[in-house]
């Protein structure tokens, strides 16, 4: 169910990397990472991906064989012949929920500067993960308007590149963030508050994630509040919020009609690929999914969620 | 739609109190509260309520009167003369998730001994909130086998009491504890974990309140996560828990059938008291409801959580 043959809808922009995880029961020290690369492959289960992004000599071959093994395209992976791929090496506290990010080195990272495909520019989606707003807006001015543009940031933006975030926030349609950032993005302490007023800065949608306790998404005046699926054994949570970026922007993809409904289902979708997600070291689980383990899944967030609408007289 | 008229069906045993609150936006200084009057007033809109408790001379008579209007049965509120009643003065910080305690006058609430009326000893449903494990134990002793039991408790009491917490823990049918507390008290980190080995030390049901978050109902194998109805203006979150426990133990005594749907109806039921609760000091938002706003609500909670059952072919 991997979509090679269709034709690509979703174009995904941001890191690839090297991680070093370590976790209070296991370590893995060469993990693929980075958010293009957990979004590309939970959302390919959905949609034809392309992947716009930049390695060093040192990215392994088996990654690039598995993200194509998926239908990912990955003519916009630019490969640095001299340079090291960005890592990133982080242990997670006794309770998985908190992490310290022991040793950050962007290598060729820092210089990403994404330059589409003349072929990428009229993807009809389009997920800008977290990376530098302006190179944000750099790839927003080599594409054609999408149908759809969602977008992740983090505190480290909102703090140091205000301005260019603020006029990436007025050309797109979904903004993916944490509740900190929500917070600090408005200046809210309260969530709602905060998403509101996120929401009048452009995005006429904001996904709040919130970890193993969901995401909310406000949309127009509609809220939604999908949970995390409660795991007995979560083996590395690192790049789930970008897994769910990809079941989310996936599903909006596959289906192309991105409003309403269909956004809460996408919700579901996000919420059930991140669930995958995290029982793995890398993409360990993510990669070995198929429909029927997706749907069961699924299935598993309707019942988790489902109640009786019994009436009080 | 208060039941006055129909005969008590709940029996709620725990604390009543005054509280001086202090929030980022106002202060009330006498403030009723006590985890057996939220709960108490909660619960009185689905069944009625049988309240066993102590107060002082201070106890305001407008407390009395408020709670009788709700149908509150306050035959076993033993009222000492020449006592103070429980005070408890906190903080909250600006997000309104997490609070200080300035300053706690157990008063009355140390010699608290529960005696129940003869009349009260079949009341087929009994919640117990938090006191001292071995005074909840006393009150088990004085019923006749309930038709179901629920039980909160605190950190301290899992800390100083643990062998009396673990005996009335084997004589209740629902725990219902926040997330620490239920690490803690089966000292996994993991929360379904957690959750399961307190099931294995006698409840069959579990109930873990996030606050904000919502809650979650380990039943049997069975999970089902509640969401936390976000709001813009919360008002003052002390006896969220209890308004919760409220309406989750009325829904229950009302329906008489605690299993299966109607314990996932129950904890829509708990996160909707809960929710009115929070938008005003004391019970000034709980106090004031009637059917029609609570269905109302109930049904924002439908809304807050559906969503398509979209097939992934």
């Amino acid at each position: 169910m991997t979509n090679t043959a269709q034709s690509p809808r979703l174009l995904v922009v941001g890191s690839v990397a090297i991680d070093w995880v370590i976790t209070p029961h296991a370590e893995r020290e060469q993990a693929v990472g980075g958010s293009a690369t957990f979004c590309s492959m939970a959302a390919s289960y959905f949609a034809g991906v392309r992947l716009v992004g930049v390695v060093g000599h040192d990215f392994p071959d088996q990654a690039i064989t598995d993200l194509r093994a998926h239908g990912v395209d990955l003519q916009g992976l630019e490969v640095v012949p001299d340079g090291l791929t960005f890592r990133w090496k982080g242990r997670y506290h006794a309770n998985m929920n908190a992490r310290d990010t022991l040793d950050t080195q962007l290598n060729v990272f820092a210089n990403f500067d994404p330059r589409l495909p003349a072929g990428y520019r009229d993807t009809p989606y389009l997920f800008l993960a977290n990376i530098q707003p302006d190179l944000q807006l750099r790839v927003l001015e080599q594409v054609a308007r999408p149908r759809l543009v969602g977008l992740d940031t983090m505190n480290l933006w909102i703090d140091v590149a205000r301005p260019s975030l603020l006029r990436v926030l007025g050309k797109i349609d979904v903004l993916l963030v944490n509740e900190e950032e929500a917070m600090q993005l408005s200046g809210e302490h309260n969530l709602v508050k905060a998403a509101r007023a996120v929401q009048r800065l452009g995005p006429h949608a904001v996904v709040v994630k919130r970890g193993e306790y969901g995401a909310l998404l406000f949309h127009g005046d509609d809220m939604f509040a999908a949970p995390a699926l409660p795991l007995e054994d979560v083996v590395d949570p690192t790049g789930a919020g970008d897994a769910f970026a990809g079941g989310f922007m996936g599903w909006l993809a596959r289906t192309d009609d991105p409003h309403g409904e269909q956004l809460r289902t996408a919700m579901i979708y996000g919420s059930t690929l991140a669930s995958f997600l995290v029982e793995g070291f890398s993409y360990d689980a993510l990669g070995a999914l198929d429909s029927s383990r997706i749907r069961a899944r699924f299935e598993r967030f309707s019942r988790l969620t489902d109640f009786r609408r019994a009436e009080l007289r």
